[in-house]
């Protein structure tokens, strides 16, 4: 029995450790993949993919591939694509969203332009599915394109709620599938298919998927409203821009009205003076929005971990079950 | 034999008629996969796709199989494919070309803004993987996902020479073979991959959709330097946004210093005055710019009429030879 399985949990470094092989493999893939006789396309692509992110959606392809002791090498170029996916659209999110850093750095707009990140983000999809068509199954593509329309249809759909104060909780609810758990649950969900596991396996690592992106998400959006100047991610990201997301909702579902005509004046309007993210914050606290929605991501959190009850006790099960904990535990 | 056979060439009425079922049944798939719970998606892709586009591409799939005596309809799906990644990439450049108007109609970022523009496009880009993950081969989804990638490289490449006088024939052929002519090889090389065709047949239809996508594109870079006001596509914006293309090439080649300072001081910098279009279309004129580019174009044309030779007479052949002299013959 290995040391580890007498923890509660594992922290990000004992998660990486235990794929590290793996994750080094996916990071060569990566890189042969964006070596381009294009310089921009390899010099925007090296910034985005080098800066530093957890790599947390490949690492959920590996572990739920040795999970399922699949013991082929597709799994190592599914987890590049999914990388790859998630990349194009976190440089054309930044466009969407006029975002200067990502991560604690310059964004890749930011540098290379709009332009070059529009494209650079084309290039990656389509790359990704260059690459999902030489090692998936016919199963497989299904699973990764509808993840990839998916996202898109969340995406849309989120563009239309911006500055929306009516948008309901299930809608954000709806949005926040889409646009996130989508890729999370493809991302465990292709590991059974590979694996050729029974249709209960692929369900129950799809559900934990899905469940476990939903609480990422929810975090995400809570910890915009809660983090310090100190974290990589700078706070109030979401209110600037108008993004209707949980901790809001709550907060406007519960305003007196005179509140609800500061969420007007802020949100709506975007009429805001250096003070509204303050204001913004103690609103949102005063009706335990930040709380409210952490505790909702915990419910996602455990029943994630649940889904994983089919499988036997085994490293990789503990390795998924504290990225589930750790994704409602993290500060930034 | 049809009344059709004896004719030098076909219109484009006519070539519509000949697969006007199948021309229909694909803008019936079109509109089926854009149907979508989220308006935006609806509303913004209608626009683009209904907006009198000549669907050339899809034409091309359907008329190749046609030549091929395919007799599925999996054609039909695959044709609506390639105008799905068509569209994508006409919302992504309309977006990075700040483009206002297309086909006489104001653009989709004009009208939906750029946000929704590039959302829309990935959303169509990966509604387009589904369909050809549903209905083709691991071969023909190698083509069609390899042609994707291409293209952005294609556009990335344009991107890096934007402004830059200093850009050789031999990369602008590279670029134009990229962004163009990669989508319409694979648009005709699909089809005797779907037909199961030897391999002389398919390496045939890729030559013909690529001859003829170089010579299409020379043709649209040539007409912007020559049309006329009272053409739908206004004349002048690759000189207004500093594209580089062959006509501009050629007369920068030729410039007299004094000349060389006037291409350096509109393309390169950007500086340009009411009366510079009309000096930079004498400038083009005065070294035959628009006739040598026209001239490249028809050899390609003839090339991909060439490519043709293995198949019998029928009414696709001539269908796809008319098409070939249309894109060069076209005035706009």
């Amino acid at each position: 029995m290995i040391k580890t399985m007498n923890k509660t949990h594992l922290n990000i470094n004992e998660i990486q450790k235990i794929v590290s092989i793996d994750l080094l493999a996916v990071n060569n893939i990566i890189i042969d993949n964006i070596g381009n006789e294009v310089p921009l396309i390899n010099d925007l692509s090296k910034h985005i993919l080098a800066s530093g992110g957890k790599r947390i959606r490949p690492m959920i392809t590996l572990l739920t591939s040795c999970i399922c002791n699949y013991n082929g090498k597709n799994h190592l170029f599914l987890a590049a694509c999914i990388e790859f996916i998630h990349t194009a659209t976190l440089l054309h999110d930044d466009v969407i969203d006029e975002s200067k850093m990502r991560r604690g750095l310059a964004t890749a707009n930011d540098i290379f332009g709009n332009k070059a990140s529009v494209l650079v983000g084309d290039f990656l999809f389509s790359r990704a599915f260059e690459i999902m068509v030489a090692n998936g199954s016919k199963q497989i593509l299904e699973i990764l394109s509808k993840a990839s329309s998916t996202i898109a249809q969340g995406e849309v759909l989120q563009l239309t709620t911006i500055n929306d104060c009516n948008t309901t909780k299930e809608l954000y609810m709806k949005i926040i599938k889409r646009k996130t758990a989508s890729l999370f649950a493809a991302a465990a969900e292709i590991s059974a298919v590979l694996s050729e596991e029974k249709l209960e396996i692929q369900n129950s690592l799809k559900i934990y998927g899905e469940k476990l992106g939903i609480a990422f998400q929810l975090v995400d959006d809570a910890l915009d409203y809660a983090g310090t100047s100190a974290l990589d991610k700078k706070i109030g990201d979401d209110f600037r821009e108008g993004k209707i997301t949980l901790p809001l909702i709550i907060s406007i579902e519960k305003a007196t009205p005179e509140e609800k005509c500061f969420w007007t004046r802020t949100i709506e309007n975007l009429e805001q003076s250096s003070d509204d993210l303050n204001k913004a914050i103690e609103l949102i606290n005063k009706y335990d929005g930040i709380n409210a929605t952490l505790r909702i991501a915990k419910k996602y959190s455990i029943e994630a971990i649940k889904s994983l009850d089919i499988f036997p006790k085994s490293e990789a099960k503990l390795a998924l079950e504290s990225i589930a904990i750790i994704a409602v535990d993290r500060k930034k």
